[in-house]
């Protein structure tokens, strides 16, 4: 049961399919730099990792699939690149391999749920199961979990929803890194969210956000090459607006859309941390520090498409809505105009085609960490 | 029951207490161009021209309540100034002023409600009222409407949550002004949306914003000034950005946020007209035309903070956040941060206290109402 409905998020959905040169292959553009991996293979590798620390196996699946899921659909920050923090936070015993993940609060439409400092991805995808039973039973429900870790892609669990006929939210708070609009201290954090919307022959609607006009990332980069940075960017320590990447890194991320973005993250923390009780404002924990307990809070909710439409007629809108939006006319010099979530399906069926390419440094990564709990990894 | 749940909401909590010079006072800066107005006087008037249109009197005051509140909390745009096109629409029938508001389809979560072309106010009101009940009973719920109108600002019904200690969330579509990232055609509205969460001693924490990064109003102003405009405002004809306000006139608005703005609201509009079979995209009717009939379709959501925590510990824990955001490091020459919300709330207060500035424009343009009606408006 559980490997279907995993494979119905779009982590492996044809495992017979291409690629099939034993991991490696040049399916696309591939430098010295570069190794294309088969999705199966880093599957296997992933799991088996989880196993050999203690996570049991079915659990251990469904991490590896949302982190080859990321890879997949291209979201490269939240794949295998974080096989070396996961595996560290595990045998350091920083994350609990083994959470005992029963309900504190339940009703009908709700349910609370300790993540008692489990696996992210776990917790998230075992709390959404629960939404979406929840919601098959009442027609909508709210799943609050606290003491989670960073769950990876907020899509992958609206994405479980859209994949049975339902809406699905997910939202999470993460470490701070945003200054409130006015201040200068990071008190929110670019708190992820996710909506899916079932589609009939087309792709599932599916926002994926976070509410930081560009991660940190960006700025370390421009600082690296020396670049101005756009001054809706970051504010420095002072809590002015700056261009220079420099006072930037030591300041704090600006949210999009100036004050409504701050209000939008802001909630996001409410409606997960706080609700739950966990961790939220400044004392969540991410992933860089192998120690740190997250204490991160998320939310879901599920909405059934069937409590207020007959599903087929509902998803043929959708389908007519996307062909609408697409087919309406193009600004100067476009091509496509792109649904939100399209361009990581279109990325999934690429990769899955081609492989998933990954930089010749993580694959050493990969590679030590095979070697550190004696698991196979044929790449 | 009804007054009680009105005046909870923030429209008019102490109606013995000022203003109380019969209806004209000088409370605060006054000109010869602004009469103040005693919201009694406002509300008094506006359930009187209301009833006088055919609308039950339990109705009318739910109406004028939304309008008179938005006065109160210095939302101007959606308060009395509207009046003219309200009673314009009912007088020509174009909004009906019984709608018979059964559900559809119901289940223990959700319902989706026919709003028979009522006006928006009141349908959004009984709308929430029903996702309010649901769920105190089954912990969240969710409501979709169809066939409805503007119903003036999100924070009414979000906040109508959080008045009955639960997290309130509200979705509208409304008639379209954006272009899809890449377009050059107007497919979406700027679909306003809230979320409200109840504090102890503190004000609710109230996000209520529209997905725009300007109303179009700003853009006519800049023309009518001769300014130019940023260019993350509007796009012209073609797609292109433009600084040119008139340019920008003949093209359409953008979306907060890039791509993201995008997303966000379209999937306000697959959350709430589609959802609901209402008007989506370009065929959702504004307030512009007397005779267009609206088809907007709202979503509802309720969540029980019951069902997570002790009522009382979760508002201490929303009163401990508050404090310690506006307690944060500000930037140089910032005075307070400011809570999402807040400023509205502030806004309330000074107004109950000093009454509501109108431009005598709008006065006159009540007056006429009154006289047109047959109602008194002593103003």
């Amino acid at each position: 049961m559980i490997d279907t409905s995993v494979s119905k998020m779009g982590g492996l959905e044809s495992p017979s399919g291409p690629p099939d040169r034993g991991g490696k292959f040049m399916g696309e553009p591939n430098g010295k730099e570069t190794v294309i991996a088969k999705p199966e293979t880093l599957m296997t590798f992933c799991t088996d990792v989880f196993e050999k620390l203690g996570v049991p196996h079915e659990e251990a699946v469904i991490a590896a699939d949302a982190i080859v899921g990321s890879n997949l659909r291209g979201v490269d920050t939240h794949g295998v690149i974080r096989m070396l923090v996961y595996s560290a936070k595990l045998r350091a015993g920083c994350v609990n391999p083994k959470p005992n993940l029963r309900p504190l609060r339940e009703t009908k439409g709700t349910a609370l749920i300790d993540g008692e400092n489990g696996f992210g991805q776990i917790v998230g995808y075992r709390a959404m199961e629960i939404a979406l039973k929840k919601a098959k039973e009442v027609g909508v429900s709210c799943v609050s979990v606290r003491n989670s870790n960073h769950f990876g892609t907020c899509a992958r669990y609206s994405m479980m929803a859209s994949s049975q006929d339902m809406i699905g939210l997910a939202f999470t708070n993460a470490s701070a890194q945003i200054a409130p609009t006015g201040g200068a201290e990071k008190m929110l954090a670019n708190n992820p969210w996710s909506i899916a919307v079932p589609a009939g022959e087309r792709f599932p609607v599916v926002l994926d956000m976070a509410n930081s006009v560009v991660a940190r990332g960006k700025i370390r980069q421009a600082a690296k090459e020396g670049r101005s940075i756009p001054p809706d960017w970051a504010v420095d320590k002072s809590g002015q607006p700056t261009t220079d990447p420099k006072a930037a890194l030591e300041g704090f991320l600006l949210p999009i859309a100036g004050y409504k973005g701050y209000g939008i993250t802001l909630m996001v923390d409410l409606l997960t941390g706080v609700l739950a009780n966990s961790a939220y404002g400044p004392r969540v924990q991410g992933l860089d520090i192998v120690e740190a307990i997250g204490g991160v809070g998320h939310t879901f909710m599920a909405i059934d498409v069937a409590a207020f439409d007959d599903v087929a007629e509902f998803k043929a809108r959708i389908d007519a809505y996307i062909d609408e939006i697409k087919g309406s006319k193009k600004a100067a010099g476009v091509e496509v105009i792109y649904m939100p979530g399209e361009i990581e399906f279109l990325k999934m069926e690429e990769r899955r085609r081609k492989g998933i390419p990954l930089h010749i440094n993580i694959v050493n990564d990969l590679r030590k960490i095979a070697r550190e709990n004696g698991v196979p990894l044929d790449l």
